[in-house]
């Protein structure tokens, strides 16, 4: 049977301490951070250097077989849940750090290296690795190129295309190679900028050369609370419209600070404010406070309810762990939840939020919003209770609405999560038949056997839609 | 005959107004700046819109007949050269800015606008569209993409690929679609990336929405002298390492000095000494002093010989005009010259420098340094007399030589004026078989005919060196 065949070729390779296919084992594996779904893999293994992914790679060809990588699988859309019976190719032992160069900025890293750990290597120098997902402590490097990852510092520092200098890649083919030259400039088609964001359909990245970037001098935390969610709003237009580029600009509106409030992070919000901004600035000192006082110029023409300065670090740490505690409280706190990840023009907030509020009533279901409100990143949490058969299906139904009406709106189906399984079907929401066609075109350049993290990013025919519809039973 | 037909074709599309064949004409756009090179047309024509360049294109597939799209022709790789007598697309009529939106800093414009237009025209809010590369009075919105150029100011900036959010563009195919989506998220397979770049060989782009910045509050711009290349090379990188970011850092050698010295623009630098850098510092007042001081210390400790801090506005314009006619005076100055576009890591300064020397005595040219010290984008200018020929020979060489170090010492062989025709046969230089079967495969997904700017960026069979070669004759 060409399964065995395939796991004691891979066995020969890896050794039977390095593979991994007892059903118990495997299940951990068949599941990511999106809610309510169950891949199903063959057999889950370990390699140690981008040479053996090669290998890997090559019988899984030989024997028509599909595999993805798998990192920390925190990408909340399903991009690391295994369909079609899949070899999960998990990088957690290829998690060093191979080069650290100072002077050039630089850290050389392996796909598996947890995020938090690069700005952890060269902290010593003042540097740091700008992109920072709350899941940061548990989300890899190769996860967070696959993804584009963004975080709260998005606005003012990018997206994790614009930290990443170069890759080394296995390609679907078994070849390994580079893309990107580490320099700013330089020409030749951007392979590398396919990479970025394809959610691990084009190759396994087996390096990375990532950007490291001086640390600000100093910075302020201040949480602004708001009677009404307009003004809020209103605030982070005015900010931006202002010319002051914050390092962080968050919203939580009103379900989401009285979850925060009912816990172990409560910070003093007034429950009844229907919203708080929490606002980072950051650069040199004198730079620091003229902001800060900008911005409370601008709170205070917006009718804000209460300003709370941090006085330290320790305080500023303070009201940035309720902030990141909220997917967390709010889930437990309820029985379920469905996290969405859309993108507006940053000019649409308010009209955007009253949409979604009103989308909640139809459906007759709370939803919580906690969101990147400087870059437009929304993240609304749709609670319902999955043990009513109904309220599951209105969530999901609430949930598809919601990113419409982000794309709508002129933005995007999905901000840093990626599209996964989650929103395969919405690519055409938002893509043209023109666009998709040459995407699908070049997953088919790069990957013409369609192995490679099948059923994610592009819908490849119509297994696809019933595996991922089955994942998701 | 098949000329015949599509001429007349095209005519009967865009009135006899707007297509031109006569030989006279065609002449002075079958050049650019690229030195000693010559292309051959069969005609130009004129649209006014993206549905005209698709009707065209579409005609020429009917016919297969190549064509080129071009803007400010001033490439300097032969990108806008028309090879194997195809139709000229000019967007010289496709020249306006459709809209402005000062909320969102962004301007939506053609891809005929002029470079520096699109600054005036959102100067009067203080905003700036940051890309300048020298010929920005000349070079257009649309070609700036195509080649993804940079300017002075890329080392704080970026390239024109961090300030497009999103293109209209005319597939080869014929179809009008959109890449990119505006926002700094946002997922699919990064389509927009590929264009920037791609020098006009992907489609030819007639849209873009353009992201414009804030103007920097203040800045202050400093001229430094140095007796020895060394200490100059060892300034710009003690800069960079103690975190400053200067919004520009460039460099002139001794013959570029004097060659400055002995026309109208002359600063009064030392004709003796060998290096100079022109350093601008911008960002809050308090900033910029911070800044300037240390910089200066960091010339005192590498042994600088004058400093020269600009008084006023107009004393800074006028360090910047020496600076920019650099190309100019030398130009003047000398019967002909190469003008090469390399880059190299930062730290490699030094060495690659001296590098270059030696290959200028090797050849028994001089050449002249000027260049964009700070992100590395290097640009010897290789003299010769272009009446004898082995001078010439030689400079070709010298400058294929340049080139090769550059890629050697971990850099590229093209900063910021694209592979044109000039940096074909360089490609699998830099680029592995497999990167380059993978470019050509792209290139095959957007345009099968390989009509579309036909042998630029790849080399698309012998038929296309044969007409490069033809064209550099």
């Amino acid at each position: 049977m060409r399964e065995d065949r395939i796991l004691s070729e891979l066995e020969e390779l890896l050794g039977n301490k390095r593979i991994k296919y007892e059903q118990n084992t495997l299940s951990e594996f068949e599941v990511d951070y999106l809610e309510n779904s169950k891949g199903k893999a063959l057999a889950l293994v370990l390699p140690n250097s981008a040479t053996e992914i090669s290998a890997i790679v090559r019988i899984c060809n030989k024997y028509k077989i599909k595999y993805l990588a798998r990192g920390g699988g925190t990408s909340l859309s399903g991009g690391s849940l295994p369909l079609d019976n899949c070899i999960i190719i998990d990088l957690s032992k290829m998690n060093r750090i191979l080069q650290v160069n100072f002077n050039e900025q630089t850290v050389l890293a392996e796909p598996g290296v947890i995020n938090i750990e690069i700005t952890n290597v060269v902290d010593q120098k003042d540097l740091l690795f700008a992109p920072d997902p709350s899941s940061q402590h548990m989300c890899t490097v190769g996860g967070n190129i696959a993804h584009n990852a963004g975080g709260a510092h998005t606005i003012k520092y990018g997206v994790t295309t614009n930290h990443v200098l170069s890759v080394e890649i296995v390609l679907p083919n078994g070849e390994i190679t580079n893309f990107g030259n580490g320099l700013v400039d330089g020409q030749g088609y951007d392979l590398l900028a396919l990479i970025n964001g394809s959610d691990g359909t084009l190759g396994i990245i087996t390096k990375a050369l990532l950007r490291v970037i001086p640390k600000p001098a100093s910075s302020q935390t201040i949480l602004l609370v708001f009677d009404r969610v307009k003004d809020a709003s209103k605030t982070v237009s005015d900010i931006i419209r202002k010319g002051i580029l914050p390092s962080a600009l968050e919203m939580m509106d009103q379900i989401v600070i009285r979850a925060i409030e009912k816990s172990e992070y409560k910070v003093g919000i007034p429950v009844d404010a229907e919203a708080a901004l929490l606002v980072e600035v950051d650069g040199r000192k004198t730079d620091v406070s003229i902001d800060v006082e900008n911005i409370i110029q601008i709170c205070n023409d917006n009718n804000v309810r209460t300003i709370q300065r941090a006085k330290d670090q320790k305080h500023a740490e303070k009201l940035w762990a309720a902030r990141k505690s909220a997917f967390e409280v709010v889930g437990k706190q309820n029985e379920n939840y469905i996290v969405q990840d859309g993108v507006i023009p940053r000019t649409m907030l308010p009209q955007t939020l009253e949409k979604i509020y009103e989308i909640g009533k139809k459906y007759d279901l709370p939803i919580a919003n906690v969101f990147h409100a400087g870059d437009g990143n929304l993240h609304p949490l749709i609670l319902f209770n999955g043990k009513i058969k109904k309220e599951k299906t209105n969530a999901i139904d609430a949930s598809i609405e919601i990113i419409k009406i982000c794309a709508d709106a002129g933005g995007s189906i999905t901000g840093e999560h990626g599209i996964g399984i989650e929103k395969v079907e919405l690519m055409p929401y938002m893509f043209n038949k023109e666009d998709i066609e040459l995407m699908t075109k070049i997953k088919m350049i790069f990957d013409p056997g369609l192995q490679c993290n099948p059923c994610k990013v592009l819908p490849s025919g119509s297994k696809c839609m019933e595996l991922s519809a089955k994942a998701r039973e």
